[in-house]
């Protein structure tokens, strides 16, 4: 199969896209609130009890036996979830286990990758794995753009890969859940066990609607497993081993607070920013990614919630302990968790009944009939670039090479207010761009950009611009910024591409946003 | 339409049931698991967040307008749910707008009926209602025995009503789902409020799978409403109203223990069986439906569990005071609740972590994974009627008329072992007969009857026959019980029929078990 069709399209924003991808026809992208779906969600097969064990034991002895049980062939999108983060060790097995038993052109469609599952290069190297649908971070990231991956690589956010799933976009022929926690029945959660890694709701769709779903846990107890953040009805087979993770390093370099002066000074300028707009209020809502920076900005929040004896009605995570710290001190009053991104988040999940765990389907899924991230008061974000349309990138760098995955960053843009906290430059790069190298967010709903030199407001918020007049804060156009920026470092460069499409960027409804191109190295 | 076509035929146990119900063709029963379901499941269209308020914000003035918006029109099928018991007010309340607006033909899709629903009867005369698919208690009942409905009755267990939603069987146009608690993003709950019944759980289907979700509550508050028992991802509509029901009535006549001697001897000796033939053990499950003599027993379990320094891993609710005694009492682990039969149930589910919400999915569906009912060691349900088969007899009284729905008799038959303890005679009839009014269960499930006089053990359970033997219990053959009866009362008429069918009984699969013929009164 080729990657792409030779043939070649221009979406509404004028980016070129492949009509094909992976053998499937693309939509190209349309406008925020543009591309309005037809037809009907992803139907599973019907199951019926006959097929499954009287007693309701689904125990298998191994991995192997079990995705041999469930029919693992050529060709098949295999999913898993990144509740471990760097910490995931079931994925690279399923893939050992494949290889040995000789299946070719998988499809991995994890909900997002780390360093850790850098073995997999292996097998897309010896066409194991054809290409990766979901994220494509550090050396996965770098092979990718440098045209070695079979397939093509396909980004979606946290929530369009639930509306992919629901919609049948993608057909999961077999989800592989690693659950610190389950019963022989197949419930399963995250918050109990030796692993516990706090929830499980990025596996939620993939239990839902894939053909055969594999619980892994090393914790296997009595039914009931309670919570039953899995369902059991959903499941075909449980296997026990003797460890499905690394929880110690659910910790990744993005979930510790910055002690960068400088990004600190970026997230007290944007604490102001918000309290200056009248964002802090009590009963707002917010959240916070999961850079340093963002975390950092969750302390500055507490403190102005504690001097004015008010209190958020909920923070959406990724939680950590700052966060955890806010719900014990009672400055938040829910903590709706779609992710926790340390131990602490993981153990306040167990104990907390105000820390609530949720999914890309509640949070995120642009095919619901609404969802959580719109209703937030403000998300304060990342990214790598910004251009002066406010259009953002978070996928890849200056230098075209792809790094990152999207994770809920597109969801979030739907929240009342938007604000990206960023450095006017990294490693003596311009982060404002003319125009980003790959775009992942359409600029109309990124309100604001706080830099350490000054903050611009999308012209679009008008409301905004009046509310900061007469207030100090340092605001000034995009257009002001990016020549601050390109006075101390100099226009920048433009990343060297090739023709080759090695991945494309999905849009929250499924639509195609952007192509990635191979690099010249 | 005809109610049914004028082509019988005859299903794997004898019974003349009808080729076409309402129009949609039937499935004969064919045998417990010998009906293996083809294609998938029923795919509801896909919403998409453009269509709903951005800020979430779902508020509709009234029912009735949420009715015009939800696009309410003739020969919908309504969905409603019966966690408020004989305290419902809401269906009715749905019925007079439809009936107000014109509306006929509508069908009724309700988890279940009582007597608080009687004022339906004018509804049914007068074409708002074409006919109801669910229970038909009490006068309903009586209006479908004497032919009056215009339509087909179609009686499905609490798994079945799911099974069919699920399956696209039946394709809810506009489920509404009165809610003690809910925001006005639609994320709403049973257990917090003035009017708290428990759990919503038998709306659970309907939400997910409804074209249009409108929740009705008379406690809003604001984002978010935890727990969200009913997601408002999954909603449309929310309307705030006065008071949606009254959960004193929750508890109905079935929901009190017994104070009668003989049904007490019936308890007593139902529990001893099952301590004799060694169910009761430490970490043992069961299950009592909601009879008075149902209930004694949970009296009798907890004293032998106390006695012997026990406790049960877990018990599936319908919740009552009596359990959650047990929970508190710590001699049960966890109760698995379907449905709170008294506020004491409302009160414990909402306090302790250990009283578990569940649904018809997680305990019922017979068309999934495997389902909570077949991993209890004992459950213990009524009957109206019992042959010496030991099919038993849950709809129809001796006299024909359908007086009862089936709840979730047919998904408990599924246990490990299942015991009706029933009087010998009710109102000096024979409750043993040869062959059953209405087949509900099929005898092959039926594990045991326990009567006054003596107790019948299936012959096919030749394990329990082995563990009564010496026990000085009396064992009895099911004919003997009969023939005793039979002495005392003398022989049973049988029912009185005329040829029209008037409702179907489905079986947990989707198939048509047995029909039910208007009675001549």
């Amino acid at each position: 199969m080729k990657k792409v069709s030779d043939v070649l399209t221009t979406n509404s924003i004028g980016k070129v896209i492949p009509t094909i991808v992976n053998g499937t026809q693309a939509i190209p992208y349309k406008g925020v609130g543009k591309h309005r779906p037809s037809g009907r969600k992803f139907a599973p097969i019907i199951s019926s009890c006959i097929d499954f064990p009287s007693d309701g034991n689904k125990l298998v002895p191994s991995l192997k036996e079990s995705l041999i049980q469930a029919g693992l062939k050529d060709g098949m999108v295999i999913s898993t979830h990144h509740h471990f983060r760097n910490g995931d060790i079931i994925a690279v097995q399923i893939f050992d286990i494949a290889a040995e038993l000789g299946i070719k052109n998988l499809v991995w469609f994890p909900s997002a990758s780390f360093e850790c599952h850098s073995p997999l290069i292996k097998y897309l190297e010896d066409g194991t794995i054809h290409h990766i649908e979901g994220s494509m971070n550090g050396q996965l990231g770098r092979f990718t753009s440098q045209g070695k991956m079979k397939g093509v690589g396909v980004l979606r956010s946290h929530g369009g890969r639930y509306q992919a799933i629901q919609d049948g976009e993608i057909e999961i022929d077999i989800a592989v859940i690693a659950a610190p926690t389950a019963d022989s029945f197949g419930n399963a959660n995250g918050v109990h066990g030796s692993t516990a890694c706090g929830l499980l709701g990025f596996a939620l769709g993939d239990s839902q609607y894939a053909n055969k779903v594999i619980v892994v846990t090393d914790n296997l107890i009595p039914f009931p497993c309670l919570p039953w953040q899995i369902q059991g009805n959903y499941v075909d087979y449980v296997v026990k081993v003797d460890k499905i993770g690394i929880p110690e390093k659910i910790i990744s370099g993005t979930t510790e607070i910055t002690k960068s002066p400088d990004r600190l000074f970026l997230a007290e300028l944007t604490a102001k920013f918000c309290e200056q707009v009248g964002i802090i209020r009590d009963g707002f809502s917010f959240q916070a990614g999961a850079g340093g920076t963002a975390l950092s900005i969750g302390i500055y929040f507490a403190e102005m919630l504690r001097n004015k004896g008010m209190k958020a009605r909920f923070a959406r995570g990724g939680s950590n302990k700052y966060l955890v710290n806010m719900l014990n001190e009672d400055l938040v009053e829910y903590i709706l968790d779609g992710q926790t991104f340390d131990l602490d988040g993981v153990k306040s999940m167990r104990n907390n009944p105000r820390h609530v765990n949720t999914s890309p389907f509640t949070s995120y899924n642009y095919h619901g009939k609404g969802n959580f991230a719109q209703l937030l008061d403000v998300v304060i974000l990342g990214a790598t670039e910004v251009d002066v349309n406010f259009n953002a990138n978070v996928v890849t760098h200056s230098d075209g090479v792809l790094l990152h995955g999207i994770g809920g960053w597109q969801n979030c843009l739907f929240a009342k207010c938007t604000i990206l906290p960023i450095p006017l430059f990294r490693d003596r790069i311009p982060v404002i761009r003319d125009e980003v190298t790959t775009i992942c967010g359409p600029g109309e709903l990124i309100d604001v950009i706080v830099t350490e030199r000054g903050i611009a407001i999308n012209p679009l918020r008008t409301d905004l611009l009046e509310r900061v007049k007469g207030s100090g804060l340092p605001i000034k156009t995009i257009h002001e910024l990016k020549q601050e920026a390109e006075k101390i470092c100099g226009i920048p460069t433009q990343a060297n591409f090739e023709d080759e499409i090695v991945a494309v960027v999905k849009w929250v409804d499924g639509t195609i946003i952007d192509s990635i191109r191979k690099v010249k190295f």
